[in-house]
């Protein structure tokens, strides 16, 4: 009999300088993967330290987290790079952090692209193929996230990397398998208790209801948690105990294929 | 009976996006270790790429090249960084070179601190032991180059790293083993021939005509060769020759310690 | 009678710290009006202070050349900026070069936006208007600079900014008065002859011989002069003594105005 | 019959993207003058203009806060930059500031260097004087603010600036005027009404009471008010009040010179 399973991620990392951001000591106890800000749409080298060093303690799947050159836009502009571009920022930020997971004695787990990059990279194969190249050649035991469908997920496939696919708890989808666009009324999940239960169904049944009202195939393997926002780490808690007491076990992405 | 040898070093990899800096073409074809500049004082994730590729093509051993983050003053200017500040750059970027090191399939050699970072490591002890510890904790196999008698190469030698002292072709000496500050009008030796019987002899007799008429001893593992200025390369070239003459090996600084 | 008249406009102040980029002193020789980097794809406070110093000393009318915050690109990526974001960045850089000009004593008589910036905002209505109502707000006295026929220049009109319409010696037009896009193999102008007599039809009879065979309309008030490649100083001289012989007065573009 | 009058100014604009810091709203309500971040040390162009907008609608007086380019370390590290660097950068700055200033329909009435520039360039007089001169070159009915007693303060009076001699209410003095040392066990004023007094009596006595037990002479005409800290709202309003109670008119700097 198969074991249900599910990885919580997060985003961390994301201080500068003087600017503090993120509860992630808080969220650290909640979730079982990290995705660790690299410098470049967030993070420096402090932060990036101290992050991996209070993962390592808490037993969270470290992951490196490259993003856009655009710390005044956090990553989440879109900008027309190569994909040769592309592949040369995430084999710099995979190292960099790298750096620090070496230092402090640890393991890097996955990779997931942070923003504009990861958008941009669910819907260009080219720019998918570039980081997954890049996630490769830097080391080919790396997992490489995904949104789940994407050609991110698809690129890490074909190059022979393990991939996780990742969904979302509060967006609902389309019947493609798509995120309904945030412009769109009906693209977030406000109910905390559907939001569970769409993540339990991905989880068991391996399907997701599309706001078309039909029943789409998905994969689930990490389910994107937000740092942000005044009920986040308390939604990750409620979400932690409920999917352990739909009988699925919590734990990082690695797992899965130990 | 001891074999005489010496490393040729030269900074590389400085150009960032439309700028271009350097001759590091011709430069790796004289020279045995390559420091290659990180993103932080100079270079880009491309160029840093395009360096490491070229220097594994010509045999030349890689060194990561970090600096202060200062591309306006290309590193050059002092700052006061805190030892923990200075250790968490150098593990940074040592991480980021070490990316593209991986993705080529070669093996990094050596560290060597650029610029302001260099000159303020060579005289204050606790910022050298953070870079010395950063370097040890990133990779204990790393080669720590630092200035012939610095408080770099102590702090290099005191964690246990191998050193490799560096000497100046075209710089005078004073009486207690130090460099002829750049300021006073007797710092640069410009006889190409002078500067290469300084080379020979610090080799070979482990000493150095100090300013002050006395000979001074010095350790002289790595000779660093400037890439700037219009005759760079030739001068390069010609003591490369000067020292197979005089029976002195030129080599990357790895096989020292092979 | 009415009287011939063309500016010759040109990239300047690229450098960037120790990296040199152009032969700015020389081209001032030759243009009418100089659009210096404002320091996000390019350009520095030394660089703006030297290039603002030196084109007064010559003659030449100043521009503000606001870029993207992409000095790795080199502003040439275009990225998904909001109009709001675009007007901050036009007034920020604008501002500066602001600073130098009143230190010098001079007088800022343009701005043109620089590559990417430039690209979208000619053919983006609403990126077009802010960057208007950005050189509006700080002085409604500058010209606004755009492609001959772009949103950017009728943007300019609609605020009420006086507006210079710029033309290429070197790029073939298409039949609605666009540029040919540079995939196309016929979107350069290699013969120089061919380029010089372009510019003088432009200006006199106000068209342009389109790819399709057929003649267009288009305003003719300023030509760029690139700064780089082997020729591009000669072909601006060779340029400037055609267009005297051919009686077009060569002027800074605000004597169009005076 | 003189009046009593006294200047409150704070450092403001430090946001950065998504990173958000300060209480900005809350302090212009209590200020009489605000310290604008100019992107180097802190700030961006959104925030700049928001500041800006937001201390024109409160009356507040605008000033240029101009940084070293040191973003990761909020401006607060030493840096060695020549005289001329330090000229430029302030040129640069306080020109972009002006930017937004026009835009929005205001007058500059100040500039306050930042951090470690501010620190600098309060006991090196060639820095100092080229601060001093930037400013007047940029504008000469720009107010410069320095340290009382500083060769900021100096330089600005021998080139012919208005200047603003700055106190503070939470820090002791040496009987030289100096500030004690922050590493000293009594840098600091840690009860609310000893700084009340200490600012009172300097503005009507113009002396402050030295670490040492004797009364130095200083000159008060503007009091720092910080904007971190969990009390430094509450700290400002209260001393505004008994500022207030004491017969001293809380005003912009620009007002004495009226």
């Amino acid at each position: 009999m198969d074991m249900y399973r599910l990885d919580l991620n997060s985003d961390m990392g994301e201080s500068f300088g003087a600017y503090r951001l993120g509860r992630d000591s808080e969220l650290l106890d909640v979730v079982t993967s990290a995705n660790i800000a690299c410098g470049y749409h967030a993070g420096d080298p402090a932060t990036m330290r101290e992050t991996v060093k209070l993962a390592l303690a808490k037993g969270v799947g470290i992951g490196a987290h490259p993003g856009l050159p655009d710390l005044l836009g956090f990553g989440r502009r879109n900008m027309d790079i190569s994909p040769k571009e592309a592949y040369d920022m995430v084999v710099y930020q995979v190292g960099a952090l790298y750096g620090f997971v070496r230092a402090e004695g640890g393991t890097m787990q996955h990779v997931k692209a942070h923003g504009a990059l990861y958008n941009m990279a669910a819907v260009r194969a080219p720019l998918a193929e570039a980081i997954a190249e890049a996630v490769y050649d830097v080391n080919p035991e790396l997992i490489l996230l995904g949104l789940s469908g994407s050609e991110l997920v698809k690129a890490g496939q074909k190059i022979g990397l393990r991939t996780a696919s990742e969904v979302f708890a509060d967006r609902t989808y389309q019947q493609d398998g798509t995120l309904t666009p945030r412009r769109q009324p009906d693209a977030m999940i406000q109910e905390e208790q559907r939001a569970v239960d769409q993540v339990i169904r991905m989880v068991k049944e391996g399907t997701v209801q599309s706001q078309q009202g039909t029943p789409v195939s998905i994969e689930a393997h990490t389910v994107c948690i937000h740092g942000d926002g005044p009920h986040a780490v308390e939604f990750a808690v409620a979400l932690r105990k409920s999917l352990a007491d739909a009988g699925i076990t919590v734990e990082p992405m690695s797992r899965r294929f130990a």
